[in-house]
């Protein structure tokens, strides 16, 4: 049995039952413990596309996932039965000139969890190409092993904005990819942090994890080293880049609907740069250590938890529900009430 | 005497006498022979004002100048009387955090010529801090050195798209600018270097200097790792952007008058990145050893020549001859009929 | 009163009377309530001279300090009387090219406090360049404040070895600048950092830390991506960069006296590389937000306390005591029996 | 028929008849031109041994070559019969991390032409990695094409020592290596570059291409930004450190027997870093393009020409003939008197 929460049309999931997978050479078979619904998974349930990624028939859902090997095909060496992981979603063809180049996140035949046509981990068993799967130590849950991958888009977005010791970050947008942006850039050695979002809720949480906020009524003054823009709001770069001192880095992290405007007569005098974000590339090895070690914290983001039967409700609450963060399915509890657990 | 060419309104240019300068501790007087004119010097001459600078007043014109040191203040050691020098035209505070952090480019007390409210270069005496001046080659002419400040808007704007040996690049904008940045990113280790333009004429010059150049009736195909935005046309940047391959990076060097539109949804997925630029910094050395080498040719440029009485017809060149790439004013031909010579 | 701890001769220090400083334009007057040991004071206090500088006559030692402004002079806008302080020992001249170029710490006219032939810090009242004194926050303490500057020379070492975010580090020595240059590496986001030493009481105390440490018994056997030495023992380089993987990159933080051997062809196999490390530049305000934030733990390197009174002793507690690590003397406490206080 | 030159002892050089060779899958068979004689290739022929490579068996020596494509594999697009290529002399797994990360040169498992157990170029037909073989212009020569690998050596040199577009380059050595990294400098931005020898008859040779000489009876002065150690002589890196401007970096090229004894108390003062290298990666587009457009000249390198038959005498040519620089053997020339010829 190997039940899969299944999306067959758009605000459509259905449990089904797939074949049991097989560990082919140098791929494991990993029973999913845990997955965190991305806005992506909701945007295809509602509107079935992203860009030019458009659902063409059944796909299930699920890209933000950890679990336990508990098969290894010929050639593993890495990793072995019994092994908890967190899961990198992506697997790069590792022959094409961007994987050989060190960036095989833009591998153009690059194969991603729940990105059309390429189903996800909404299901209790998948297999996966060994080199995607991290072991985790003991004193971490799967659901902070889930939390690696939307932290990874934090830790890249830094990177991209090539992110110094000592600078002063400014995070737009206080979403759980903001707020894992902001720990990510404080990890990183940023001197100040501070976040800024529409919504008091959301700065509340980010504040008690010690993150400066800046809200609708706190007028905005400083002018800062990066700006990491997690919102995606139409605007929000441009604003966000007109804060920046000279000689600041800007990085696209959450991705707006049209074009932008940028009022480069005016950005060019201080001489600000613009880095657009793709995902990520090595960072789930750093993302465990950070979270293991308590230098990042996860815990308190997940604010829903349900069973794979729901998994509806769960993509649902990410459109609906502004006071949710974070929802984690746990495919392993099919019928059940979900609880959250720390194996 | 010391004769001015004085914008004493909007499109009218007048010679006045003012008095000889004094060298200032620190500074030098240098008798002008060589000055470029420039997009900007004709903005000004036309409509008064470039973004924030208004001209308010008498003001003279000219940035890219060349002279000879006729007197130099107390504390002068770098140069010398008789010295033939190129002139940066900008000088900082070197007291500021962006002077004391090597972006004195940035500083926002930068003095620089023909910028309101500081008086340009076409008048027959200066004075200047000293070491805004670098002594040429005797084999080097004044203008060559006059276009050593042309040559450094492209040289600067190759290190801001971070420019790396074997890099395929693209230019875009075939003018005085353009052209000198697709030398200088030749000059820098570009594997290839093609330049694209609307105007015929332009691509033909280009071509004459050994860089690739594409038209109108030449479909664009291939893709660059380096894009140098020169024509500050609307929309030239975001499909010069498009043509980018992963992890390519872009300069903005041509300056448009409105903002840009960035169609970021769509450039993220090959990473890009984008770097504003205001003008140069520490180019002088470089762009004076590349011309005087022969790495980069700029006497072909030079397609006008004129007297300082004649700076009027000068600055309207520019705007109205579309055959025209750089016109030269010789301040010490006040009322001759300049030709160009070398001394 | 102004009372000073003076080196009189080898091994001799002695109590002084000074005149109260003045607080010239751009400077202030600091009371100094801690001052750090350094094995460079101790090395000054026993051997009179550190390579070209040569202690002749007397000097004051002590560059590890925090204060309390209680002037301050014409200009200074930036402090005001009352900011509680940690200083930076260094004031450059801010004209020469090395300043103008942002590396002002290798400016040759530096004015290093304890670096002969300027005094130091051990010293009730000292006037200092308003621009070198940082305010800390009300809940950091002056000994915390005087950490910054050894916590600084980490900070700096990462920053030459370019850290990346990521990288397995190696810290050889684990003294308190490798036990702070290990705290750097993790808070600018080391995924895991080793340190080894002789000295199994040194690393209980950096294992207390969370470091994972590697003593003589233990056999090296991983590779890293950056090796920070910090022992300054004959030949720790060599091995120490024997261990780095490919493409690592190591920077000497200590200095041994004597030149070093480098097995250049063995170790170009894996191109790795060396930079070389002259203190620090730009640190303080992160070091401060790093000790205030709790991201680097500094208090329980302090394993003695002295007054003025005691300087010698303190200077030879870092020579003979091996279970020392850090000694803080305090020269507001003359002639008490100094314990360590919370201001 | 496809003769080899095999050398089948120490200083033994014998012709051989091998079997032709098949192109594999992805493969091609080069109809080699002309390979140029290397000091690596003079070592193993007299030493039988360079570090940990011992030569055991026969081995066929050349890695400096270039020919025509006469018969591609399967699977090969890029190049096609008939092409005229020049080789690179790499052939990397394409799977390792190393491989993955872009850094192929420095893959464990690299198949590198004439370095034991893998035979070189000395043959008449070749079979390679369609990958390693890059496509020249009808304009250049096979003698010129063979001269990208030394000259690649000079290109990655520059690439390790981060050189940045205005440095002042000073190149110790003026062997092949030394003439050719001398120009790579140039060609990539150097303001100025300098070189240094013994050897007068070098010197001269290095005058010619417009580089500044400095011999022994020059006294040097001057201070550098990057030092291209090129001689692999015993203390001339100290020494060409020692020279270097504040922030100055070295990259170790000329590889020395022994170890490099480095004055790190003194040398860290200008906080100066050094980078050893292997090698090169990505470097052959841009070699044939400098080569191709002039902006390299090798032309004149070239002092002594062998045919296959010679093989011997042209391996002794670079340790007995202290005028020579550049030997090429022609192998489809097997018994003839070669004589240069451009194709």
């Amino acid at each position: 049995m190997n039940t899969a929460a299944v999306m067959t049309a758009l605000g459509c999931i259905e449990l089904q039952q797939r074949p049991m997978p097989q560990a082919a050479t140098g791929a494991a078979i990993v029973k999913v413990h845990a997955v965190g619904v991305c806005g992506s998974d909701t945007t295809y349930y509602r509107h079935g596309r992203i860009g030019d990624w458009v659902v063409e028939g059944d796909i299930i859902l699920g890209h933000e996932a950890a679990g336990e090997v508990v098969e290894v095909g010929d050639g593993v060496t890495e990793i072995e039965v019994g092994d908890r992981v967190a899961i990198e979603p992506g697997t790069p063809c590792r022959q094409c000139t961007q994987c050989q180049a060190g960036r095989y996140h833009l591998c153009p035949d690059l194969v991603f969890l729940a990105t059309p046509p390429y189903d996800g981990a909404l299901v209790q068993y998948i297999a996966l190409d060994a080199r995607t799967l991290f072991p985790i130590p003991d004193i971490m849950t799967y659901e902070q092993a889930a939390m690696v991958e939307p932290l990874s888009v934090g830790l890249w977005g830094c990177q991209r904005a090539a992110l110094r010791p000592g600078d002063d970050v400014l995070v737009t947008g206080a979403g759980p990819v903001g707020i894992l942006a902001a720990q990510a850039a404080r990890a990183l050695g940023a001197r100040t942090v501070t976040i800024s979002d529409v919504a008091p809720f959301r700065l509340e949480f980010a504040r008690a994890l010690g993150i400066t906020v800046e809200g609708v009524s706190s007028p905005p003054q400083e002018r800062f080293d990066v700006l990491l823009e997690c919102s995606g709001a139409p605007g929000v770069l441009a604003t966000g880049m007109d804060r920046l001192r000279e000689a600041g880095r800007a990085a696209m992290i959450g991705l707006p609907k049209e074009s932008v405007e940028l009022p480069v007569s005016f950005l060019n005098k201080n001489e600000v740069s613009l880095a657009l974000v793709n995902r990520y590339q090595n960072t789930w090895p750093l993302g465990i250590s950070l979270i293991a070690s308590g230098r990042v914290s996860v815990d308190d983001l997940q604010t829903h938890s349900f069973s794979l039967e729901d998994t509806a409700t769960a993509l649902e609450i990410g459109a609906c529900d502004r006071r949710s963060l974070k929802a984690i399915i746990y495919p392993q509890d099919v019928r059940g009430t979900a609880v959250r657990t720390d194996y």
